[in-house]
């Protein structure tokens, strides 16, 4: 393994996230707070210095495979999680160091968990940064910098994939035409469009930024314990559910829209059925809790709201799902796995594949039938390429796996087996709330630091799609 | 699709059912018992009329495949159910109909779970018949009526795929040198061993008949609402938990050992991986409920009990496992997923599969590494054949599918998540207990006969293995 490229690439990385912390600086000094200069301005410093003496000289040897991708990566989320999670610390405002870097874990993936109960008593510079780990988890952080420097060539797609999300992530990208610098102006625009569509809902522009950030990367901090819930407008609750959608469709249809390719983008099968899926959902969450709201539009409101804020992974609430029937929680709950589009901000599983997972289901029963005829499973229209399925096949075990044995390690804190499962679903998907005192009333302040240590590698095995992480603990035995 | 073989083949098999219920009745004469007259008379003819107009001539194309015999064993497997429910119908013992199909499919499935709340009050011979239905179940009864009737043609081979247990059951069970009468041979002896070693620890005959079938089946049904912890003894404990354990490998061992091939037995990797699972589980098990029973002693004995009890199946009880710390229950929960071996009469996913399911997931992480290096899937040394690995993968997709629908139906219920998935899990893997008020201390008699009917779904589910009764519902489309 070519350990110097790996370190060179970290060094770009945190070079990244050092020139992003300049921005709650900023706000600090817009609102007077004090405390940023030290509690950013030193681990800015420390980011700056570090990331100089790792990127002042390139490595003669800049060969890159998935290992040397899949490793800098996971490397430099782990590396920028702890130091992004140092301003909490210094500031005071989130003293003990296992909840403030499950708070930036949570941030970074775009999970939107929190082990804070009084949200609203923190500095406006530290709220901004957290909120705006969401944004540069979203679309990754790797990603901006490859957009900042590099041209298209193939050893930046061994990193993309790792960073990206989805089944067959390297292959949707196309190498020549598409490049890390347009996902990033598409990411940039909408977000920049949510923030004005927030304004014009009276929200005002602090607010308004913070959650557009926050939906853009389909994230879930708000700045309020009562989340979106606290504006009471349906116009704000709808603009904030239309982006989040937006942003977890894959974003490669939008290219193929600003490319007037219209066809691909609107036929495309996995987008489809991630609209089929909100839109069943609602409507049975409506049916299911039209009891509850007394009427079929207060239903409908917050059913399609937390049906949105669900299956994209963003985690906003409007009310207290622990309200719902069970049967509505537990639809949610199988939501969380489904996820968004592949290429998209948003987590989970992701839809394609659970698609992919569908028709091989759907396969193996016409092989029992009759194993001489030949089942091919179809996306598109087109047949999926044998190493895609055999791939989601063994991610979804791979993934039950890790749920399995992360829920007997959750099961050592003092929670009940469904409000344990809950915390480990909901971060392995970054979704954000889970059920009992973990729900959207609640949050996960109250687990021991080891649970939220495995939380932590939970939601960065979910946000990278298992192999990156793996990968990093693996290599130290070559 | 050959439907007149596949009616002769369900007469053959409900005449065997037929037969079975000629025991209830002796067992009724012996306690004067006079209702099983009319309770076990009138199913009884019917099932001999029915069975006899669908035998009477044989069908001149005698040809069966896969279709054939998937839909055979399904078809079979409900009828005989509804059939085998009759009696506790008409006893007036469990005059509700859906509940008496519930307790039946819980037999016959060697499931164990039960709607009953006062087991005491039935009469010998019905407590009996419902012991009874495990015994059959557990082995198969189409495996019974192939030892009676026939010779070991390829014919056969499609059925008994059908109705045994395992990721490739028609491979194990060579062709030429097995036959289902030798395996019904050894489980004959294994029950009237275990009966005896039962008597020897002081248990009444009749309640040793029981057990000894309970267990045979890895059922789960007892005599007592407190099972087995109704007779307080270690020895009895020691003997059905040993029993259990050994009703849950793979018979295929059984006969390599009477034909004196050691080595291909006690080097098995799946018999080998579910002892030391076994093992392992009781120890962490032990520890972590140390505090609760108050010695090493006392937590050793029950957990070895529990744990043999859930990863077999059986789902018998010698301990309320509520009281068990949230961790060690978790624990008990997945290894009902685990399960017995393949081959075996114990429910789960099975060793084996979970085994592939492992080395799939390991596969794909050395093949992200090295997409080039050729990985393979072993088990007991040699590769496994890709068709396997891939039909595991695929069971499991489905398995998860299953649940995950089956779980939201139940949610329609008054149960909470926790409890609606504990009895849908039970249920797929045909345990008996599952936590809350479906607990060991608890039934299942509270649930709608919705519910009942969708867990007895589940129920055929897993003791059938998916792929025949999908194949029923599918078929209907030909």
């Amino acid at each position: 393994m070519n350990y110097r490229m790996i370190l060179y690439i970290m060094g770009q990385i945190l070079k990244g996230v050092g020139l992003f912390m300049l921005l709650p600086i900023i706000v600090g000094f817009i609102y007077g707070e004090e405390h940023v200069v030290s509690s950013f301005g030193i681990p800015f410093i420390a980011l700056m210095v570090v990331s100089f003496s790792l990127t002042v000289k390139k490595p003669k040897d800049n060969s890159i495979f998935s290992m040397e991708g899949f490793v800098s990566v996971a490397a430099s989320w782990i590396t920028m999680s702890i130091i992004g999670a140092v301003p909490f610390v210094i500031s005071g405002e989130i003293p003990d160091f296992a909840d403030a870097l499950f708070e930036t874990v949570s941030g970074f993936t775009t999970t939107g968990a929190t082990i804070l109960s009084d949200v609203e008593s923190m500095s406006k510079s530290c709220l901004f940064w957290r909120a705006f780990t969401h944004w540069i988890g979203g679309m990754g952080i790797l990603m901006f910098v490859l957009a900042i420097m590099s041209s298209n060539d193939s050893r930046t797609m061994h990193m993309m994939r790792a960073e990206c999300a989805g089944p067959k992530a390297g292959k949707l990208v196309s190498k020549s035409r598409f490049s890390a610098r347009i996902l990033y102006v598409i990411y940039i625009s909408l977000t920049v469009l949510e923030t004005i569509m927030l304004l014009f809902g009276g929200m005002p522009l602090y607010d308004s930024i913070i959650h557009a950030c926050s939906s853009a990367g389909t994230g879930g901090f708000s700045i309020w314990s009562d989340s979106i819930a606290h504006y009471n407008s349906v116009y704000i609750e709808m603009v904030i559910a239309v982006f989040i959608i937006l942003f977890g469709v894959n974003f490669n249809l939008y290219y193929y829209m600003l490319i007037k390719k219209f066809s691909p983008a609107f036929k495309n099968e996995e987008a489809r059925t991630y609209f089929g899926i909100i839109l069943t959902a609602t409507v049975i969450i409506t049916i299911n809790t039209m009891k509850i709201f007394g009427s079929v539009g207060e239903a409908l409101r917050h059913s399609f709201f937390m049906v949105a804020s669900t299956i994209t992974s963003a985690g906003f609430a409007t009310t207290d799902t622990s309200q719902f029937p069970v049967f509505s929680q537990t639809l949610l709950t199988l939501l969380m796995f489904v996820g968004s589009c592949a290429g998209s901000t948003g987590g989970g599983m992701k839809v394609s594949r659970i698609l992919i997972l569908f028709k091989t289901g759907i396969k193996e029963l016409k092989y029992i039938v009759n194993p001489r005829a030949v089942a091919t499973v179809k996306m598109d229209g087109k047949p999926v390429e044998n190493d895609v399925v055999r791939g989601v096949s063994s991610y979804f075990i791979l993934f039950m796996i890790i749920l399995a044995f992360s829920l007997l390690l959750i099961t050592l804190d003092s929670y009940s087996i469904e409000e344990s499962a809950s915390a480990v679903i909901t971060c392995m998907n970054n979704i954000g709330f889970g059920v009992g005192r973990f729900g959207t009333a609640g949050n996960l302040g109250g687990l021991t630091s080891f649970s939220k240590i495995v939380l932590c590698f939970d939601m960065l095995i979910g946000r990278l799609e298992i192999y990156p992480l793996i990968m990093l603990f693996a290599s130290k035995k070559h």
